[in-house]
């Protein structure tokens, strides 16, 4: 692909992207309660640093023919230094609950405790082609180590999407990599059916990305922690929102009701913290996504990864470095906040998503608004 | 000990608490709505073969002085196959959600996939002591395998009660131990302040021992999940039940409000499953606990088992043997099942406990039954 | 790719490895020790069912230009149950000595226990392809499952072939993929240069593809357990051979000692093993290596997998199954198995690679037989 | 038990095993080759500030009976900082080769990342009372953190001793504990059958506790890496010495020949690592423990822990900490000490240990030394 398709692209699906989501009501802004304080952009985002990119790959309709379409899925990209990400790991920890997934490069990250690169997602059955074009990318970006033995095992995860989506047909291609990771930035994430996420299913509705994020008070550190979800995961019947059974009082979509999806998170925070402690978080995301109803199903990938924004240069390959550390002790509003980070944003991606039509004409019906908000004030729960 | 003192001990304490366990209401008496069928007894000994024995030791009052009391603790025992345990270990996965706390035995349980005798749970300062009686129980129990190379390594887990309890007087006896094992039985479960759960404090509240079950549908098995919990976790201002935010809405008890305590939960079932999918049960064990609005807090040891009946000589040295097995594609009821049957088990708890005062006077307070009702109807979700 | 070159290139490139296998000596045709007795063909295809299927890239010379050579790689396919295995996975599971590698799939592996369809190797910057071409693979192969929801997440490992190899220029394709896939068979495997080993270097000398295999006893069971490498890893300095300190008695290769290379293990047996089970085979495979001499430096992906063929149809979706089972009491045999076939595939790759020229006209040298045997003659340790 | 008891026993058995421990031969000293440079002791107490004591229980002979003896066991503690344990954990990882043994603790060393307080290694059916001792000994030290929650998990170890001992006599007592742990001192560190490695057998010999150490080159950064071992593991016809396969060239000790033994190994260090870098040195032990035979057999529980003692002050209540760290690209010298550490440990165990008279008479026997010195010289390995 050529350098001005790519750059058309990227300018025109962001353009996009960017306007719906400015347009959109967020789940706080139809009264779904929430725990904590949001950043300002109530996103990862909030993070310092973290940039986020997508690219959306929407084409063709009606029946499905294996390589032709029609296409609804995409790539996101979630970059935790941002520009400085290539050559400055970040410390992380990953944690599955329930396995039945992928991400790629963990292991690495498990023996090492950084996150060298950043955090992709996309489609089951793209994953290999994600994985190349993240090695690619990061070629074309410059020099390799000064050790000369330049490696990398990028850190790819995927949901699958195969209900809306012709998967088999492996329509996502380099240049969308290339894509969302140039085009990734601060300040507003684009949701809903987006990127990665943009054929997922999830509690029964539409699902796709989701972001929130929260602010800890300076007795706490001020520090902040941010969730994005790619979600695809769980059965209407067990959806709660802000503890209410709103799964069963809508309803459904007419697609799937069984727990064939997953679900990927991932956390940032500024925060200073190990890769043990890192560890802690992912493994709280368990907790977020537990609020929402999931029972970790046997096929979904529940698979999330945490980083941490803080301790530029740890991984610089000679001498001792200085780090800077939060102890246990002082992490419990931490794990408040990737649990409320956590729970929001998946809730934050059901509302975003669109009602969507895909392969052979199925439609996946969005989780509609005025339904929620009619259940939430039945509980009394809902914010006015 | 002599055996008539302990005869007598296990008499007195095992009618005292069935008596006490027979008049007071559980949780979905009071109208709390759970999902999901329990089995007979809502408890994990619905587990055909699995019982419970508690020892409680409850003695002296006032100040507190190291060595001499006030005692407020004592010792619970889930044994997987009744008496037939010794010789018939069962097939168990754990898994620690936050590793703050002690469950020995475990590295083995991970090797070799078998839980060898039962599940016992103290507080943290008598783990010592229960796992030198365990074994004791063994060796009077009778001959060692034929190896002649018998060893054990039992599984001991504990929770902190040094709020009301004289924790660093050791006041855990061989006896006691003796007295959880030999009263062990089938049917109703003692609930609230017994056994290993006597002092314990959760979610600002009293807390204790708690059980439930969930029976399968036909179609799904017909297989039974049963949870027993000793919970010592969480503080009041995350307390969800039913996905209400009670914490919030029920004056405190005057008690701490950190995380500074526990869950150890053991989970049971009679369906065919491998180590590894036991470990997936265990992992579930953490969405039920979220429900009820833990964040597994820093310096709780949220720390899990589960096991499955089903198999039994499993575990004999020579020859191949046969086993039965349920696939992963079925395990979804299981996975509701124990979600479901560890949220209700905790609140189970919570409404068995009683208002307790313990070392230096300090009282902490039963959860309210009328103010949970009265919260729960609030929020429309009391069942009448 | 067309059908006919497809075949054409597999008949004349293994034609050719099967060739240059037959002619060459194993390591215990050159009088090194080794405990235990192989399997008649001394290769992981002892174990019935496993095939083995390698597709080499060797093209071009001179000078490193990125995207045109010299390329030195390929991939190695190993197919558990041979073309039954896509519908019928094997219990398997695994282990990271050092994660400084790449395994893909290895999230469900340890979630479900099964390894479903091959495990693929070639080198680190490859991985996206051999993935995307192993899904596209499986596809070809007819109808996915029953549920609608067919999802794959193979097996892909790799280790690092940069010092020989243009591996910037992406040159596996998914022709190779399909080619190591269609070709793989029983019987004799080629090793040394070949397939995924093709541009691998191991303690100072050539490196590649090696395998060996251990037949127990009738009174152990009568079992097979095979092992295959795809070595990379290593110094020069730490290499020992039956014990023996090779690694300093024999002059050096002129290419780098350090440790930035890995291995990947693949363990196979037919001993009715359950997943913990294996887990422990593949934890083993660590004492292989470090009777070679391994101190599993920090850039080493030491990664193994361990599987077994016994217990068809375990994994399918309905009703319950039944398995057959070897005690843990029974597998010392099993370890000892394992142990030994590493040590043994470890060398046999050693002795079996050539002298190679690739980029940059850099030329690793393969170990001198003569030499070899020279130095465990000094060590009264050759076997004559 | 008085205090001038303790002081009594201190003293006599320390002095005891000192004089023991001065007048032996090491393996170094008979002439086995080992890899890199020990520090000045060769033992894990080069790591300034560890402290090793032990206490010895040698007691009765003649027939075993249950709870009378012969008693020929023991505690053995390896405390980080010495006296300035109690309040100031270390960073630690730890790692189970094969789990069939115990190590209590770990499930909040891997939280956590710290090792607060001792290690501690005795016998498997002592393992209780050890535990409880360890608390009842800090709670002696003096006040508990200024939090009102303290609490103590310890970590102790265990090997199984009973073939010359009464291990169903419980004999250890606590006085041993504080024994042990009083005594614990920097220096000369008593090796063979001492403390927890008394009554143990390793490699069809007299095992026990063994130590050793490497200190890196400057460049490498100046570091002292030291292990001690109990060892109990292993089968004869396994053993191997400098990669010489001594156990099938001296006759045996007429005892067990299988692999109902365990190794428990400590590793300390003076690098700053971090808790994920000290899981990487506790996983290298696993390759020092196969250069000397191990298949890790089925019964035998290798469980392996590894600290820091640098940085102090990180486990600090409140604030931000300061730490410094090692990169993962200089690990490798500390890993090659790890293992050639480990390696070395167990050569002077069994070099250490003298022949044993025990229960029912059983008399296991010592490696000769001069056949060893045989049997390397047959090999052209002894060095003179």
């Amino acid at each position: 692909m050529k350098r001005s398709v790519l750059a058309f692209l990227a300018v025109c699906c962001f353009a996009a992207s960017a306007a719906r989501a400015a347009d959109k009501p967020r789940a706080r802004d139809l009264g779904v309660p929430f725990d904590g304080t949001p950043g300002p952009g109530n996103a990862i985002t909030d993070v310092r640093g973290v940039t986020v990119g997508h690219s959306t790959i929407i084409r063709g309709s009606g029946k499905l023919e294996v390589g032709k379409g029609p296409v609804r899925t995409g790539v996101t990209a979630v970059v935790p230094r941002g520009k400085a990400t290539d050559n400055d790991p970040v410390f992380a920890g990953w944690f599955a609950l329930n396995g039945a997934g992928e991400m790629t490069g963990t292991t690495w990250v498990e023996e090492s405790g950084f996150l060298e690169g950043p955090v992709m997602i996309t489609n089951t059955h793209s994953v290999g082609t994600v994985h190349d074009a993240t090695i690619a990318w990061r070629i074309k970006q410059g020099e390799a180590d000064a050790t000369g033995y330049w490696w990398s095992n990028p850190v790819v995860a995927e949901t699958w999407d195969g209900e809306l989506n012709d998967i088999n047909g492996f329509h996502v291609k380099e240049a969308n990599v290339f894509e969302a990771l140039s085009t990734a930035s601060g300040g507003r994430v684009a949701e809903g059916s987006v990127g990665g996420g943009t054929g997922m299913v999830c509690n029964g509705f539409k699902g796709g990305i989701g972001t929130s994020s929260r602010k800890l008070s300076e007795e706490a550190g001020g520090y902040t922690v941010g969730a994005l979800v790619q979600c695809n995961y769980g059965r209407k019947m067990d959806l709660r929102i802000a503890g209410v059974p709103v799964g069963r009082e809508i309803a459904g979509s007419g697609t799937r009701d069984d727990d064939a999806g997953s679900i990927i998170i991932v956390v940032a925070t500024d925060a200073p913290l190990l890769p043990t402690q890192l560890k802690r978080l992912a493994r709280r995301a368990s907790l977020g996504l537990a609020r929402d109803g999931s029972i970790a199903g046997n096929g979904s990938g529940d698979i999330f990864i945490a980083f941490s924004t803080a301790n530029p240069g740890a991984a610089r390959p000679t001498g001792t470095v200085t780090l800077t550390d939060l102890p246990n002790d002082r992490m419990n509003p931490l794990f408040s906040a990737t649990v409320q980070s956590v729970e929001e944003a998946i809730v934050n991606a059901m509302v975003a998503a669109e009602t969507m039509k895909g392969a052979d004409d199925l439609v996946v019906r969005a989780l509609p608004h005025d339904e929620l908000r009619r259940v939430l004030k039945k509980y009394n729960r809902l914010v006015e």
